[in-house]
């Protein structure tokens, strides 16, 4: 049975870095900081740098890491995550990941404006862009994930219109100790979410606090 | 050396139990689910409620609630939460907390109204009514204090002014795990006190996740 995941980043004070996007900083100028320690784990070294060493911290981090990759048959990103906003106008633009970004999967990309014809690339990511309602945008990611998960990525937008619907099984969140005071809310409209997921949390070696939702 | 603590309560969302304050909540219509971890612990139940049956919950909570009453030599809280602004017109307030409160020591309320005379309950505690800068109260609290530490309480007003002057050199905040979408936002204006304190996390078997920054 397909399950609809997502996995976020925010700080303790509930910010997303999503101040200051440039092309230099595409998630934002606190993008680092917040994901650190994610970053360092051997998962994610090894899945999103290319890191065949071996090298990277292991732990409670790096399980969730491993977690994060398994048994996803597609992907939901908003526009922002692919980078549509700070490269509106590049019809060559195929995001931030290199050759072969690291889904390995389709990757349904939601925009507002005229779509994209479907981007393939290496290892098995296609990039697809849909300006559908994201019902029928994961109804087809559901449908293409073969009874695999589907998860859907940021921007904050995105994982909160997919959070406020009430279409997210399993969310993870993983919380690093650092007070931003700036970027965009995540928690906001979510209140009771407690209440139809079943909650956990769990500290990382690294200070980052691993809460799940789940139903 | 007199150090200066200060235990909070918050909801993953940042938010303080401060909405819908009445005499029968005086604390905000929240705060019972916010502490419920925290009030089913043994200690708390013995300490505030006078349970001495040995019944409550241990573990994480428990240890935390035990460390929040040692060696605490003197208390500062806001009106808010004695109670002034609940009960202003009231010259025989008390306090909520019956004949003999759980803090058994010298307790400054800060209030900007006309200081009251000091109030002698039983148990040790003592209520003194100032005016003045926290600076110079916490100054009378430390001298009161006799070389144990000086407690700051609520409100969360109190605590930010406190935490804000760099006052504070042991936060514990006990993080619960729900989404009240309403109160006070704790973190505002406290942005990169991760950089002065060093900061640590522990989830407890009830899903409360314990930070402590201590610098």
């Amino acid at each position: 049975m397909t399950r609809v995941r997502m996995s976020l980043f925010v700080s303790l004070d509930g910010y997303t870095a999503t101040t200051g996007v440039t092309s230099e900083h595409p998630m934002g100028e606190d993008w680092e900081r917040l994901t650190a320690a994610y970053a360092a784990t051997r998962t994610f070294r090894e899945r999103v740098f290319g890191d065949t060493s071996g090298a990277g911290t292991t732990g409670v981090d790096e399980a969730h890491a491993t977690a994060f990759f398994d048994e996803i048959g597609s992907e939901i990103m908003g526009a922002s995550m692919f980078g549509l906003h700070v490269f509106p106008d590049d019809p060559d633009w195929k995001g931030w990941w290199g050759d072969e970004p690291p889904f390995n999967a389709p990757v349904y990309v939601l925009t507002s404006t005229a779509p994209r014809p479907p981007i393939p690339m290496q290892g098995g990511t296609t990039f697809h862009f849909r300006a559908g309602a994201i019902e029928d945008v994961l109804a087809e990611a559901t449908e293409a994930a073969g009874g695999l998960d589907v998860r859907v990525g940021g921007g904050v937008r995105t994982a909160q219109a997919f959070l406020r619907a009430g279409l997210v099984d399993d969310l993870h969140v993983m919380i690093a100790p650092i007070l931003l005071g700036r970027g965009t809310r995540l928690w906001d409209g979510l209140s009771g979410l407690e209440l139809t997921h079943k909650v956990t949390a769990e500290a990382a070696e690294s200070g980052t606090i691993h809460m799940t939702f789940t139903r």
